[in-house]
């Protein structure tokens, strides 16, 4: 695998200096055209042996580029804040917008690859992660972005030759350091887990270009024509008018039952018992936040469910214990164009609570499952595979101790009708009723189809549903707030 | 993930009895026109916690349907013969070809989920084959099987109940075995672990379908309607002129220097020399592959190379010393009709040898990135994605005992052009020149960065590729007799 970049390749300083300045020409025209077009991110990880090498190459695209459409962000120890939020959170905010080249330099391969080398990992493990780092790659590759993967290969004698002669002139001697020479003992470890991570994490889509890194006038000349190639084809690339549809087609069941049908709507409370049950799990929700154990876990709740089944009040009640800076409440609407421009889960990442802390979406990322699959403002191919997404999204959260609880509040098309009626009718309740819940209502079968395939694909027992009959709105309140307080005292008891 | 397949969904007989006429001739005819068309094979997988269930379901749709044109493939204990191939060869076995259906009854999926769920592997084990079946269903999508994957669930008391109304009915107690009753003891096991299985080999375009099968008559109205719902569709899919090219181009080496142009074309070796050491490795080679050891082992090798550039000597000569009876030599031409209408690997899974065998392929599974990619046989997405599905396949040889070695028999240009010349001349050899090859010489270049682009991306340590400069015959024949002997002998010792 590393064979070809094992010849000793070099570049000549001539050829340098004749080829440079049409290169850094044409890199400029296609970025401009790239930042134009908007059609795709560029992702940029580089890997390799040495790290100094890496960032010199990120110097050297800088200095050819235009870095006002560059962003390079570093990965070294997590910060205070990413320690907070799962291992791959701090990639998640560092994907460039449409338009942009992003580096990400020290990206999310590396802690894998050395944790192994360094034996602080077993192989099982590092397969895990390739796992996780494989679903990834391929949903960003499905959301559009162009992902070049670079690998800087210095051969053993070579690297060895390279800190050997940086240590000896006093100018660089600093910059051979500690950890570098501790990783040159290892370069038989690294190489070999190297290979089983390239092999494993290349695909024709996102394969890792390797290319030799000792000599520097090779190394950059070939990352920068190879990134000038990639854009200019993706930039000159047709849209397709037709990808073909490969997703099977999802049917309702044929007899009429579904998770939505099997609801008992005869729920209800009455307002006494309502009070005391209340300031009896609110109570509970506020010990079990405070509680020490708490300290290494998060929640995440999501409200979906039909128009004027009551989110926004079970959301009162359910934040009414936390602490204000413990929470957030994020209500989901049309994407913004800074989301558009970025995967679909990105709006939602971004989100993501601290350890201690809490996120209530009114809405979520599963407006992907329902909205926009019925109306059409995602094709079938891509909502089909964003069930899978989320899966893997809110496992991450899970893994990583977020209590995630995601409710569907279900109302009867009767129930919802007075709802309506009740609010054209009643003035400080008018602006709770728009057009749109009109024609959502009009297509109350299709969102139904839609509901019970989603709970279908991504009920798990890491991040359940729980379907709340919420006819009685008191009755759903309750059951909310249980339901919050169980599921977190189960994760405390972990 | 379960909870609308625990619903006690069931389906009359009155329903039953009008609407499945209808259905039967509906799937007769999506049949036919799968048949006529040969767009693409159906692969239907069937899995679920009772194995009767699955069993009936499938005797129901082949009821239903033409069985001439379905294939019902069972995998309960291995045979002789399939114990003798890594794991995966029976089911490569079984594939339908494109226009059939294949049920694959208890498919690949079945040993993973029930040896995790009995403990006979761990978390990281059912991962890894997790991972495996994945980037494989992921290859049979992308090659354009519609993979039908239906999850027959029946709910743990509804188990009890029908294993007990099964028991008590003289006529039917013979069905429940004791591996039913062992199973059922576990269903809280094996549950949690399809659960997990599920979700990590769902993707949108090979989801898993999951069915409540306790009523028999739900569950196959259910099953037959997706299968009509699914070949209905892919059969009026318009076939897309255009796919996206979503591959970053791959540059040839920006300076003159590749792992061709590195060897050494001098090598030479004398006669009598040459007569010594080919005694000397053959017997060798005779030794080792009657070694007790080689038993648990088989040997792969691949031959490419350019044009005349000795191929077939050097074949001739690795044969030598192998027992007629333990090898066989497979020269790749054109593929036929038949493996046309497979993923391209399928007429190289049909030769994989026997434990203690040698296949000997002359040309190679490497056609699709050599000669397809060069000639525009195949689109880039296709032989770029290649490079990986190759690497799986001779890593799950490899993983399995099976020594792979590969050789790339290079000669120069020059010599080629002599050895062309002489052929022409050489009555007994006229046979061995044609149009082709002087047209495969005028795209030299193509196919010299083809086969650089292979040796980068396919010589792993597991399975590494061998240059071998050959403008001497004779050096070459030893080299690659020798090759083969050390490889050999590093696979016994381990």
């Amino acid at each position: 695998m590393f064979e070809s970049a094992e010849l000793g390749h070099t570049v000549d300083k001539k050829r340098w200096d004749a080829e440079v300045p049409a290169l850094r020409e044409a890199l400029l025209q296609a970025q401009f055209a790239l930042s134009q077009q908007k059609r795709c991110p560029v992702i940029l990880l580089i890997g390799g042996v040495d790290g100094a090498t890496s960032g010199e190459t990120v110097k050297r695209l800088l200095e050819w580029m235009d870095p006002r459409h560059i962003s390079v962000r570093a990965f070294p120890e997590p910060t205070d804040d990413e320690r907070q939020r799962p291992p791959m959170w701090r990639f998640w905010q560092s994907l460039p917008p449409k338009g942009k080249i992003g580096i990400l330099f020290g990206g999310w391969h590396t802690t894998p690859i050395v944790d192994r080398a360094e034996g602080r990992s077993t192989a099982a493990e590092l397969d895990q992660n390739i796992q996780r780092i494989v679903r990834f790659e391929r949903m960003l590759v499905a959301e559009g972005a162009l992902l070049l993967k670079y690998w800087l290969h210095i051969p053993k004698e070579a690297q060895r030759l390279r800190l050997k002669a940086l240590a000896k002139d006093p100018e660089t001697a600093w910059r051979v350091t500690a950890l570098d020479r501790q990783r040159f003992k290892r370069y038989d470890a690294f190489r070999k887990v190297a290979e089983h991570f390239i092999r494993q994490t290349s695909s024709g889509e996102a394969p890792w270009l390797i290319t030799e890194a000792t000599d520097e006038r090779y190394r950059d000349l070939t990352v920068g024509q190879s990134v000038l190639a990639a854009v200019q084809e993706r930039v000159a690339e047709k849209t397709s008018a037709h990808t073909p549809d490969r997703t099977p087609p999802l049917l309702p069941p044929i007899d009429a039952k579904d998770v939505l049908s099997e609801l008992d709507f005869s729920k209800t409370i009455t307002k006494a018992k309502y009070e005391t049950q209340l300031e009896r799990w609110q109570g509970q929700l506020a010990t079990l936040t405070r509680d020490r154990r708490f300290r290494d876990r998060a929640l995440v709740a999501v409200f979906e469910g039909n128009d004027a089944a009551g989110k926004g009040g079970a959301i009162r009640r359910l934040v009414g214990p936390l602490d204000p800076r413990q929470y957030d409440i994020i209500p989901i609407a049309a994407p913004t164009e800074e989301e558009r421009a970025q995967p679909y889960l990105w709006r939602f990442w971004r989100h993501v609570p601290k350890l201690r802390a809490a996120t209530i979406f009114d809405r979520s990322w599963y407006g992907r499952v329902l909205v926009e699959r019925v109306e059409g403002l995602a094709p079938e191919s891509e909502w089909m595979r964003a069930y899978d997404e989320i899966n893997d999204f809110e496992h991450q959260l899970a893994r990583f101790g977020v209590v995630v609880v995601k409710f569907w509040l279900a109302v009867t098309k009767d129930e919802q009708l007075k709802r309506f009626k009740d609010r054209e009718r009643t003035p400080f309740k008018q602006f709770k009723i728009t057009d749109d819940d009109w024609r959502n209502r009009k297509k109350w079968d299709a969102y139904r189809q839609a509901a019970c395939d989603m709970v279908d694909r991504t009920s798990t027992t890491k991040a359940p549903w729980t379907l709340v009959p919420s006819n009685d709105k008191h009755w759903s309140r309750i059951h909310v707030l249980k339901t919050v307080c169980r599921a977190v005292e189960r994760s405390l008891e972990r």
